[in-house]
Parts: C-alpha cells; sequence; structure tokens
C-alpha cells in the first residue's frame, strides 16, 4: 500500500522510523516527526494543522497547570466573540498596523454580502477593551483580571510550520487592568513565571527571561517581556510566550476610566498574556531525535509502554497477564502506563513505534523476566536499560521518571549553553551568527541601530535581530561599547536570527 | 448615571432588581436576567455575546465532568480547524443543504483576495471525515473515538436570543466510527445519558429522551436521538442536546472504508454527538425568577455568599472576622464560598445583589448570630430561613446545597409535568397549543402530515412541530389513530412550538 493515500497510517510490514536526521536536515526532520508520531496532520488548507490526540493530552497538562495557578491569583476565565467589527479593531492605530496584513475577513453568510466585513481576531485587546471600559468604574472594580482558552487566527504567509506558525492556533490570553502600574509590573512578572515553568518544569525546554527590545515589543503596548528559546539545530531563537505591560494606551483609546479613591477621575494600567501550541512545536524540536519524539513524562499522555516479549516456547498468556497486571500497579499509583498487547506486531516493531511516539519509558516483559519476577525498563531519552523487581515496581518507575524529565532538562540546557557566543565587535557577532550561535552582545538600545542590524545581516535564511535583553545581566563594564555602533553599551542583549 | 453607557454596572445607589416580570414579559425579563445576574454582556456584533465569567464557571462545571466521562469511554480530545474548503463542505449534499444558508464566509486576508472563499465550521463532520478516511484503514483502527471543544459559527438571522441562538457558541462535538451499527447504536445511548446527566444532574432541568423525526433529524444523518426540555412560560420546547448515528452515509461520501477480519473491504458506521452553552440558556429560563438568576449548588460560581450584618452598635469587626472564617470552614470543606464585605453597599442590597446572580445560599451574620454562634442560611430557591450552629455549619450547609439541588429538579419537573397534555384529536391538538401545552400525540410517524401539521398551524409565533417521540412510550392501544391525519397512529410524540 506504500505511496498510496493512506500511507502514513501504521503499517505492520512498512518501516517505521523517520527517513530524515535532525542534524541533516531539520526542517523535513521536523515535519516528519510531528506527523509519523501522530501528533500532526496536515489539513487541506495551507497553514491550518489537525492537532491529535497525542498532542491535545500535551496541550491539556499544560492547561490544567496554567489554569489552577491563574486561579489561585484570582484571574477569571471568560469567553469573548471571535468576531471583530472593523471599527473596534482599527482603533488603536499601531496595534492594528502591526496585525492588519494578517487579519482574515468575514464578508459573506450564505450566499449574501454582509452589510460590513468583520474580522476574525488575531488578539483579543480590541474585542475586549470597549468593555473594560463599561464595566470598570470606580477603585472597587479594580483589579479586573479575565482569561480566555480560544483559538485565534493570524493568516500569515510565510513558512507556515505545525506549531511554531500556523494560521489559527490556540492559546490562553489573559488581560487585566489595575489602579497603579506597580500592580500591572509584579502581574507581569508573575505571568512570565508561569511561562518560565511550563517550559522548565514541563516541557523540560530552558529559557531566558528577558525584556523585548523597542521594535520587538507588542503593537500598541507599553513593554514587553518574554520567554525565549533556542534551537541549537537551526541556531534560531524562538519567542516562547509573552507578557506585556501594555501600560496607559490601550486605556487612552478605549476610555478606560475609573474614579479613585480620592473621587478623581483616572486611567487604568492594564497587561495582556499569553501562550500557545508554539509552546509544543519547541519541545518537538528541543528533544526529538533520530528515532522520533521525545516526551517529557510530565507532559506526555502515555508515560510508560508495556511490550511483551514472547519467544516460541514461552507462556504467552502469561506473559501477557503480567503486561496487563503491570498497567493495573502502575496506573493505580497515579503513573499513565498503557501495554501494546497486539499480535500482528512483532517486539521490535513496537519498540520504534512507541520510540517515534516519544514514550519516556518503555517495560520489555519476556519469558525471563516472568520466570524472576521483573521488568526490562528502557528509557527513550538515553537508552539506558535497567531490570526492575516487579516488587518495587512503582517506586522504581516514579523516580525513573522523574530523571527522565530532569535529565531532558539538563541536557537541553547544556546544549543551549554551549551556543551562547558573547561578542564585542561586528566582527565576532557576524561570524558567531554565521556559526549558528546565540549572541550575547553589548548594545547602545537605540532602534536605529537595531534596524541596521537587521539590515546588514539581511539575506535568505532572515536577519539578525534582538531576542531579549535578559533580567539576569552579567556586569557591563564602564565604558563598554555596543557591538554595532561603537556607542556606550548600555545592556546585554541576546542576537540571533529566530522563528 | 442612570442611561449613560456604564448604567449596566453596579452603582450602590442604584436599585438592583429587574424591571420585567418573568410571567408578564417573558423575553425581556430573560434578556435582562442574563445580563444582570453579569452572566452575559451584548456586543457590537448582532448574534454574538460575551461569556462573563459568572457563565464560564457553569460551563466548566459541566466540561469537567462530561471531559471525564468520555475519557472513560477511551474517547480522546483532539482539534481540528475552523477553516473548511468549499469542496469539502459540500461533499455531503443533504448536509450542506441544511446548514448552507447560515455558513459564514472568509474572502480576504489583509487586503488580499483569497483564491477560493473559505467557510467557517457550522459543525465538523466534513472538516473531520477526509482524515477520518485516511486514518481507518483495519479493523484494528476500529473504533476511532474523537472529541473536541470549540467555537462554531452559524449565521442565523432570526431572533438571536442569549445561550439559546447565538451566531457563535461554544460546544463540544463527538465524531466516532464503529465497525458495527450495534456499537453505534450503543454508543449513541451512552452519550444521550451523558446529556441527561447534565440537564438532570447539574442544571436540574427535566428532559424527555428521545428520536426525533426523519424532518427534524441532523441533516445527512440516520437518525437522530435528543434530549428535550420545555419552558412552561412561553410553552416552547427546546432541543436540550443531540446524539446521532450517521449511518454510513458520510462514509459513503467521504469513502471511510476498512479491511474486516475476513479480509473484505466494508464501511464504518458513524456517529456524531454535541452540546453546547444552550444549556445554560435552558437553565436560566427553568429557573430563573423576579428576583434573578437561579443557580443549582453543582453549578455555582459561588454556592454560599455571607454577609455581614452590622448594627449600629454592633462588634462589626468581630462580624466581619466571623464571616472570614465561616468563608475559611466552607472552603476548606469543598464549598464555593464568598464573603460580601464591601463597606458601601448596605446589607439589603447586597441580599439582592446576590439573588440577582442567584447564589444558592446566603449565610447572615449579625450581633445576635456572633452572640449566639450561629448564621442564618436563607435559601434562594424558596427563601426559606434557618439558623445554623457553628458548630455543625459544614454538615447541614452541605445538606441544604444538596437539598436545593433536589428542589429546583423538583418544582421544575413538577411544573413541566403539569404542561403535558394528551391530545387524540385535531381540535385537542389546536387547543392545547393554545395552552402552550408540552403536546403528546398519537401519530402516524409521515413526513408529509408533519409538514401539515406545520403549515396548518404557522403563525406569527412559529410553527409547531414534533420535538421527539420519547422512548418511554405510553402503551399504544389497538386501533389508535394519528390525531391529525387519521391514519393509524404508529407511535406518540410530542409536540409544540419550539426555540
Amino acid at each position: 500500500m506504500a505511496g498510496d493515500s493512506k500511507a502514513k497510517t501504521a503499517d505492520p510490514k512498512a518501516k517505521n522510523g523517520l527517513t530524515n536526521k535532525k542534524d541533516e536536515n531539520f526542517g523535513e526532520w521536523y515535519s516528519e516527526v510531528v506527523v509519523n508520531s501522530e501528533m500532526i496532520e496536515y489539513y487541506d488548507i495551507s497553514g491550518c494543522y489537525i492537532l491529535r490526540p497525542w498532542t491535545m493530552a500535551i496541550w491539556e497538562a499544560m492547561q490544567e497547570f496554567f489554569d489552577a495557578e491563574i486561579k489561585k491569583m484570582k484571574i477569571k476565565n471568560c469567553y469573548f466573540p471571535l468576531f471583530v467589527s472593523p471599527g473596534v479593531l482599527e482603533k488603536e492605530k499601531d496595534h492594528i498596523e502591526g496585525f492588519a496584513p494578517e487579519v482574515a475577513w468575514v464578508t459573506k453568510s450564505g450566499q449574501s454580502d454582509l452589510e460590513v466585513p468583520i474580522a476574525i481576531r488575531p488578539t483579543s485587546e480590541t474585542v475586549m477593551y470597549p468593555y473594560y471600559s463599561k464595566w470598570i468604574r470606580g477603585h472597587r472594580d479594580l483589579p479586573l483580571r479575565l482569561n480566555q482558552w480560544c483559538n485565534v487566527v493570524r493568516w500569515e504567509f510565510s513558512n507556515p510550520t505545525p506549531f511554531i506558525r500556523s494560521r489559527e492556533f490556540l492559546w490562553q490570553e489573559g488581560h487585566t487592568a489595575f489602579a497603579t502600574q506597580e500592580e500591572a509590573d509584579a502581574e507581569v512578572l508573575d505571568i512570565l513565571e508561569l511561562y518560565r515553568r511550563i517550559y522548565e518544569e514541563f516541557l523540560a525546554v530552558p529559557v531566558v527571561k528577558g525584556k523585548k527590545s523597542e521594535m520587538e515589543k507588542f503593537a500598541g503596548g507599553y513593554y514587553t517581556t518574554s520567554v525565549e528559546a533556542f534551537i541549537p539545530n537551526t541556531g534560531r531563537g524562538v519567542q516562547g510566550a509573552t507578557s506585556h505591560c501594555l501600560g496607559q494606551n490601550f486605556a487612552k483609546m478605549f476610555e478606560i476610566t475609573y474614579e479613585n479613591e480620592k473621587g478623581e477621575k483616572a486611567m487604568v494600567w492594564q497587561n495582556s498574556w499569553a501562550y500557545s501550541t508554539r509552546t509544543i512545536g519547541v519541545m518537538v524540536m528541543t528533544h526529538g531525535d533520530d528515532k522520533g519524539l521525545v516526551l517529557p513524562p510530565k507532559v506526555a499522555a502515555v508515560q510508560v509502554i508495556v511490550v511483551p516479549v514472547p519467544f516460541k516456547d514461552a507462556d504467552t498468556q502469561g506473559i501477557f497477564d503480567a503486561c496487563a497486571s503491570t498497567v493495573k500497579i502502575l496506573s493505580e499509583a497515579g503513573i499513565r502506563a498503557e501495554c501494546d498487547l497486539r499480535d500482528n506486531y512483532s517486539p521490535g516493531w513496537k519498540y520504534s513505534h512507541w520510540e517515534m511516539k516519544g514514550v519516556p519509558l518503555r517495560l520489555e516483559i519476556g519469558p525471563k523476566d516472568l520466570a524472576n519476577s521483573q521488568t526490562r525498563a528502557v528509557r527513550r531519552d538515553n537508552s539506558a536499560k535497567k531490570d526492575i523487581p516487579m516488587a518495587d515496581l512503582v517506586d522504581q518507575v516514579k523516580e525513573l521518571l522523574d530523571t527522565i524529565q530532569q535529565n531532558l532538562f539538563d541536557v537541553a540546557k547544556e546544549k543551549r549553553d554551549a551556543c551562547v557566543k558573547e561578542v564585542r565587535t561586528w566582527d565576532e557577532f557576524v561570524e558567531a551568527l554565521a556559526q549558528k550561535k546565540l549572541i550575547l552582545a553589548p548594545w547602545c538600545d537605540e532602534e536605529e541601530v537595531e534596524k541596521d542590524v537587521k539590515a546588514r545581516t539581511k539575506g535568505e535564511i532572515g536577519a539578525a535581530k534582538t531576542l531579549c535583553s535578559p533580567f539576569d545581566q552579567p556586569a557591563l563594564e564602564e565604558g563598554t561599547l555596543c557591538f554595532a555602533s561603537g556607542k556606550p553599551a548600555k545592556k546585554w542583549s541576546y542576537w540571533g536570527r529566530s522563528y
């Protein structure tokens, strides 16, 4: 059946590996991994992707964590419409300038033209804030802190990539209003810390917290903070998630004012913040290998796959029963375990299949294991093997899953750190860029200079830009000069090409 | 400030009741309740509504239940795109005929026209099934059982009503494929039972399980089952949620075939099923009264509101502390409790406010309560009052909440049952319809007759149609004739006007 329209589905006779290698052919490798691991199916509209259950389990694991955390912060969920009327969308000029080229417009229903075209939300600032203006009257109405889980549409034309750049994606967007800048500032960082935890504690992806440059900040906002990841293979940064302080700019446009405790009219301070399904793409790129996906245990739909390994004369039923009872014991201990008892696939085929799908831990049970009351554990992250006595099953599996989670993070961090290159001159910068480094450079913090760097590095694979100024700043010695302009440097910034 | 654009927000001086009465002016009463209780805000695009946190808490309570139940059934969550290409959408002719007039079309992105207009999903059969065809090859790929939580768009022009009929709404849609009709049939009923439980156990709304007529079944499906609610005030039925067996019709159109155990090519049997935010509207209509919303405890964001009632010379701080500690005790016992310690509202204003918002139970703490270590409990459903000793707080509050939940259902069922009218002749039918009854009538089950009934009852307030044939059929005596055609009756059906 190879080559027909159904070739992507598992076939017992088919080779179930990857044809591309991560180090040789990263783009093709990535597309192949997300499809063959059954995370993504390409859709018949370009730039749209089907998120299969293997993906949704990851999304839901992160969502469960984040939703509970923001509820602790007294942020409440709501749902605003998908549609925006043009008058409202265009109210904040910088904002619409940033989003206008990507906005999808509904102009017809059934056979009839709409009186006025209606936009699909690319983000919901302009959808929500007219109502914030209505709901907020006095200081007792503050803070107003809302969040929604929804889809947004940005009809981009460049390089659609599953998870990383798609025309429709899922995200949460938080929109909050405060009486004071201090409260807004504090929330920006509280949320950013949750984003760091999603990447580092759930997806095992190291990120840098920092502030975006004026050029790279959110259209219409005051300042933008982000967590930035880095993909060593492509030498590209990825904006992982953003937490914006919008200042009072939208408040001015949408007249979001309140009467303060002194009875005076005052303007609110606002934030907005979001993370999206892009997180999942960053995880795939970071941990995946030439055997396929590698899932951190905390987000894996299946943490442990149990595979029977019967030989000709073995007690097949006994082995199958042992597999089932192993799953039962693990499940009762809260571990997400399944067994693959299909009789039309060989153990070797199953190993490859579940490695492709990235399951963190494989337990094999063969005649010898059955006789010795043990199971052989094989780690997905480093192929390490270990015999586990059944009597100690739950404790050892739990410990292994924790170890795998930590090891994935440690290895990723080591690789990322090895890419960081400190430069001080233009020549060093150009060389490091060619070597696909994550460049840390002293910068004068001037927009013209960033534009100039972009212009001078423009090429087929995109220009270099600032990724962020890390909050954790190395010491800036007196007299340090900007690598690009030669003017006095004001801060260290990360630079590179990005997704 | 009355009359200005901010008039809807709470104002300490404002009257916070309703201007419309449920029995006099049902439509206006409903709009006023959903807005004043802070469930809904009207949006600047007609037919779209903002779902505020008070609504989302209800949606999430149902979602938590339903999502866990379908996961137990091994149904997995996924996410398919919002957009459908026209070729696919139009593949199943009956289906597209049913939905075409309501489809919203995207024709532009930024300033550019799209090459081909793209539809926004009104439902996802045609979005998903081309991929079911790709994924399903052999009998081992079955059953395939997926669900998604998402928004859909139906650009309807008649009577937009919050929750009940909106151009965009939230729902879950399940789409499953089986090898045999038996499995599909069984799932249809399993899901329908979950829908019944959502209505009866969570929303305390009695429903009838049954089968839709050929005219009223899902466009392109084989048969449709539903849970039907009834609103006594308007005498209208509401289709509460539907569980469809699609038979093999879509499978034929989308070529969803598999190799069965004998190595022969066979066609799958499919179901689709959904419930939406409409559920919430039915709940509001059923329980709400002239003081506002009435929430069943199981879905209420706040189950218990604690209100301090200080008098001039009372120990105000002591009362406030007692309120806070009452909330703490209840929260620790898993009860969703809050206290209203605002100092710019009177106790009376707060009573009305939380009654408007439908909180099931109010606890008042005044000087006498403080002295006697007790609290006064006031039920929202029937205004019954009771003093509860603090020593027995948790047990008595839990018991009261259970009682309220049950009482709301019992009262609603009694009212609904009182509307049921059994008729046998056309004259009785017309009279019962004028009296806004839920009509149960023997029917010949012929489509032409249903069309005829529709034509003969057409009027300003809409025609009568079948709601469902209840699974729970009264005995049909030999020789019973159809109320409308005089032909031999085949079954009992519920008839009425509907939303």
